[in-house]
């Protein structure tokens, strides 16, 4: 049992490597302006290879628009979603649960007022609702951006599925997790750091079940955790890229992050199906693009690397 | 060990199954036109998926000019190379061994005599090189068809590696193989049968290694059998897809071979990695495109799935 074990472990990491080598790069590149849809589809969304587009939305208005000034001007008495925590760390694994962050309804105002130092403030504030929040909570800002991205739009034959907005704190990190979605990252404001992993690293990437909780701020400022027993497990990554516990979670030695910075004005092309991990500077402010991604012979290619990664698990 | 592997076996059965529900059809679907190169290259090429393309070569010249008597008008006494076998497996297992044609120069007449019952013939003759025959050997045939196929060269952005013509006999058989090319397969006259797996049924098929050897007619016109000694040993599937051995390879009782006959004025698309086995009526005329595929991450997943296929060989 051993033995076969180790055999499929060493398959692994020769996919893994001979991946790498064949079709992925050593770090993210660039383009150095808007593709043409075929030759994006071709060479970057077939492939599932990331990349930073330069020069892709210089025209949209938010880019010179979207001061704090600016911002409080149009949304100033709005209520928008705000998601908190004591630590930055929503929608991630802590103490062995999956911890989810409090949802608080709070004006643009008095979130821009956290995020400038003018009020004394206790935890971590994230703007990261991704239901669509940008179309559906915040059409005045709908006229800076554009609602899709054309040759996106063209290169898959359809729309995307969510536009979102985010806008938080620089302790405010999104686990790694992957999602369904060909995801246009753009960058207005600040920069986003992104930790990135290939699907193909899938089998060193440790999952467990963890019950949910959420955190509720009290009236004293501290965070409690609110249990829910009731609601069923959430399969999640317990590693941290920022520390992994290598003891713990040995096989993680055998992948191959790659980090890489979108400043404002850039694109990242985050294919489907890759782990990432998302830091921001302070008040980064960014749109991203979901478009759902096609559920072909490389999504069951992976639900089979995924299957087979449970194998190894001793 | 036996446990694991079979939940490794398992693990392919449900792949291979969900894969069909996913996004594979029963049968191969037909397009109706030439398709846009974006759209060809996001609903096939990147999917990985078969279909049948009619009126894609209307306009070409071969359509209706290549009846036997004119190719004998134009390549009469031309010096061709035809593969001659005793049962028509050419480039197939047989007894053990991985059993090559005679490849045997003649003049495109006597080929012609050979097909029309006007000689008394022995074995089985097939024009089957695939070293882009029509394009190097055979530029007389060229102004009756077209160089590429434009729609599918400007999907990929390249030309074809090869242009390969096709004639041969009923009982000339293409063993079950697979080509890492893109091939679009034009019937001219006549009508090919193929036996189509997809590259996810790849556990399920059955691989050796034999020692190659190669036919030679003797003068009384039977064959012998001549060992290659020093020759590598070929991986060949050893399997016959018309009369399969289960008690021998029952594994391949989990495969779904799909049936599909590409008449005159069709073309097949092949996808590359796609297991084929091929018929023909006698006579019949095909020209193919071999486009190089792209070495992506599709081509990653194959390469893990043959690394595991070898784990769950008792």
């Amino acid at each position: 049992m051993a033995e076969k074990q180790d055999r499929l472990k060493k398959c692994f990491r020769e996919f893994s490597e001979e991946t790498r080598e064949l079709y992925l790069n050593q770090s993210i590149p660039y383009l150095e302006g808007p593709p043409a849809p075929l030759e994006f589809y071709r060479d970057w969304i077939g492939p599932n290879k990331p990349c930073i587009i330069r020069n892709a939305f210089n025209h949209w208005p938010a880019l010179s628009r979207w001061s704090p000034e600016y911002l409080r001007e149009k949304l100033g008495s709005k209520v928008i979603s705000v998601a908190v925590t004591p630590n930055g760390y929503a929608d991630a694994v802590t103490d062995g649960r999956f911890m989810m962050p409090e949802e608080r309804s709070m004006t643009f105002c008095s979130l821009m007022d956290v995020m400038e130092g003018k009020v004394e403030k206790h935890g971590v504030h994230y703007v990261q609702k991704q239901c669509s929040n940008l179309t559906e909570e915040l059409p005045e800002l709908t006229a800076d951006i554009e609602a899709d991205i054309p040759w996106m739009s063209q290169a898959l034959g359809r729309s995307p599925d969510a536009v979102n907005f985010w806008l938080g704190e620089a302790s405010a990190v999104t686990s790694l997790h992957k999602d369904h979605y060909e995801n246009l990252y753009c960058v207005i404001s600040g920069e986003k750091t992104f930790i990135l992993l290939p699907p193909t690293d899938r089998p060193f990437i440790p999952y467990g079940l963890y019950q949910p909780a959420v955190y509720r701020q009290t009236a004293d400022g501290d965070f409690e955790v609110v249990e829910q027993a009731d609601a069923k497990k959430v399969p999640w990554i317990p590693l941290d890229p920022l520390a992994p516990d290598l003891v713990r979670y040995g096989s993680y030695s055998s992948a191959r992050p790659v980090l890489c910075r979108v400043s404002a004005g850039e694109m990242l092309y985050l294919p489907s199906l890759w782990f990432h991990h998302v830091r921001q500077t302070h008040g980064c402010t960014a749109v991203n693009f979901w478009y759902d991604m096609d559920y072909d012979i490389k999504y069951s290619y992976y639900q089979l690397l995924d299957s087979l990664s449970g194998l190894t698990v001793s």
